[in-house]
């Protein structure tokens, strides 16, 4: 089934230069591997020379490329060609049906108290429990949980296996036996958040554990209790964060990062994959902590030397003092 | 829905000072946010300063603060707070209802040959598999999986999407071609576990896994095969313990730790949050290593240096030689 | 219910010594634990020292180690007694009916689109999406969820959990909100896989995500759009890979490494536990890159100096000029 260019820029926006409006698109590929079927983009300044030697049938460009960009073909020029890009998939899904059918799959298991919004889709073997809340248009995709009293918003999507509102992680220890602490809170999602594949988000002990709009979790990241992220933030895939932990909005924390327990991170902070956030950070900015990998045989001298940096610092000392003092001892 | 504190006090214990049997109590809360409709505690000392200021209805306190807190207002009386405070959280569930109700929800999957207590809940959509047992008032919540000839103790909580008894990670070489071992244990869980949402504990290969009494796992923990984790051992969100690993009693695992395969460790071990355990630890303590996080291009220069770190070790050791020998030279 | 000698001779070859090919053996145990009635194996050179006062039955032995073995007792004589006993498991599970029956299971969700192979096995509360193939022979336990399009080859087997197809995390963003790219790829998975419990395999964004044959995933691994692993690579548990990177064949990653996006990693790299690869690899080896642990107060000195690790190189090259000079300042 493909799609007429035509189409694509009267939905979208954008200048179609090089080619009619009926030219038929059978499919979205990247520059190097586009054939005449294609419609691709180029976003990257780095990738211009893939431009030139593209089969594809159109390019989405940026208005500095429309030269380079006729010279090889037809282009759609538009301010942004990633985010146009994003949108022409968007489109492509619409046009091919493959969004979800609003309402609840014979198979889900929905309390009789949770709200379900007419327009949102509960899929197959979905649990919602007594007194939770499902937005507008949101799609619960399959096997997910959203438990007691959670509240999810609008246009959300949660992914497959996605537990929202399981208990937190809180005991208090008597003799060293762990007490079990309920969780009383409950989670609140904001609108336009996605939650990917069996990530987990826990119940407030108290008060509730925070998703604000815009928000967008990738798979197997752990929420604990009372953590609050705020707007557009992103967090990639394995990443986790402690109990009561506040990120700002406009963050993004990279693959399998770790934000420990009670921080408070500002608006803006970048922090790099495998990072250990031990700290708060109140300046925006990059962050990172990642040990680096080396050859096995290498890595290992390093790290029995690592072991003894302590000592390492404390001989650079005595050689400092040594040399401050020598030449005047020779001197004597 | 209010409880009164006398109800608090005959349920609990503690002395009640500053305010009758018959106060209202509508919620829980942290001594910071607290209404006046609300019991607080005081468990950390360094939160005393928050003591004169709050709203609470009535604080939880230790002997040592009974004056501080009459100051301020109504108090309860205990030697432990926290502990206190956890039994109220449990009192409050109770009195609302939040108990789940015994039985086998009709959703989920139970083989004819499994053994569920009848005071045992199993939830929706879970599945218990050919020969597992459920002991009495073990709640599986929804979404959970117990497979074949698995044993789960008495009063344990398994959360949404945990799965027990999963084959371990076991295959032998064969010319490049992985050969299965066939996972022939199972997995043996004792009395008052919880297991958090999505983790997963492998069946044991030859022998069983075993998790002890009073053992308290977070979400997205992996257990491997044939580990066997000691009595009321914690362990936080996304830790790992590779296989055959024996831990001890009374140990905490922070989140994201990782614990390589075939180790012993010690009762009392505690263990920081990322930190890779590469060998057996036989004595008490708390064992740590993290990478420090740092600006990203401070962290550059440091990640840099590091790989050099043997060949700086060799360059002061060489100053070191050089600094003996120098006064020497110079003498003659 | 027990196995005699001679039926594993007969299905899996190898030479009995020392025994009647009717002794039964009742079950499978390593050396140090093996009963009278148990079949044991000797695989690591290592071990030998076990082999001597070992009760089992009947020993699996390398031909050098045949004697030793025969002077304590039965032994079956097999040029990889590790492969051999995998065989002896598979061969176990068979004769004790543990193998999935062929079929979709009542509470399965397959889509009527879907092609499930007459001879696969579809468990208790599964759900395969429209359009998805699931070749003979392969096995999903429970709880699996196989999305639209995605492919599944034969003889795999899917552990409860895990979840093939949900979207890769694409977005783009515009103006401090992320715009969704529509995950339009799906993932195909070869012959003889076998993916552990909760780990997830996402759809690619444009183009597939591909798993080769004889690839064995543990259990919680996130494998992100777009990745394409080669033929028999092994990871285990918590591991983690980030959208269109490609690693080659026969590799393995140990738990919880992680390897960042748009990496090649060439045949035969072997990537050590919580590594995290941040390169591309292109010649084989062994790759490491993990944190030592220490005791938590040598382990806070320790940090502490790692970031001034710069400054300390700085500090050795200053000292390294001075005492360069410094003798010829000397004899001035």
């Amino acid at each position: 089934m493909s799609v007429r260019l035509g189409q694509v820029v009267d939905a979208l926006g954008g200048e179609l230069h090089g080619a009619g409006r009926d030219t038929e698109i059978a499919r979205i590929a990247p520059l190097d591997s586009a054939g005449p079927d294609a419609l691709s983009f180029l976003n990257n300044p780095r990738y211009q020379s893939q431009l030139a030697t593209s089969q594809a049938a159109c390019v989405i460009v940026a208005p500095a490329l429309r030269e380079a960009a006729l010279a090889r073909g037809a282009c759609i020029v538009t301010p942004d060609p990633y985010v146009y890009f994003a949108r022409v998939t968007q489109l492509w899904a619409r046009l091919h049906g493959r969004g979800a059918a609003p309402g609840v799959h014979p198979s889900a298991v929905v309390h009789e108290s949770a709200q379900v919004h007419p327009t949102a889709s509960v899929g197959p073997l979905c649990v919602v429990e007594r007194g939770a809340v499902i937005g507008a248009h949101t799609r619960l995709a399959s096997r997910v949980t959203v438990g007691a009293d959670c509240a999810i918003g609008e246009r959300c999507i949660l992914h497959p296996g996605v537990v929202i509102g399981a208990d937190g992680f809180g005991f208090a220890n008597e003799g060293g036996v762990w007490i079990k602490i309920e969780q009383l809170g409950a989670v609140r999602i904001g609108d336009d958040v996605e939650i990917g594949a069996n990530t987990c988000i826990d119940r407030g002990a108290l008060g509730d554990t925070v998703i604000e709009d815009g928000v967008k979790l990738d798979n197997l990241i752990q929420i604990a209790h009372n953590v609050h992220i705020g707007k557009n933030t992103a967090m990639a895939g394995c990443s986790a964060v402690a109990g009561s932990t506040t990120i700002g909005a406009h963050c993004t924390i990279a693959g399998a990062a770790s934000i420990v327990g009670h921080l408070q991170l500002a608006d803006n902070v970048h922090v790099s994959t495998n990072t250990v956030v031990t700290h708060s950070i109140s300046r925006p900015g990059h962050y990172t902590g990642v040990f680096p990998m080396d050859e096995n045989a290498q890595w290992e001298k390093n790290a029995a030397t690592l072991r003894q940096l302590y000592r390492l610092r404390e001989r650079i000392k005595a050689l400092e003092r040594k040399n401050q003092d020598g030449p005047a001892a020779t001197q004597q």
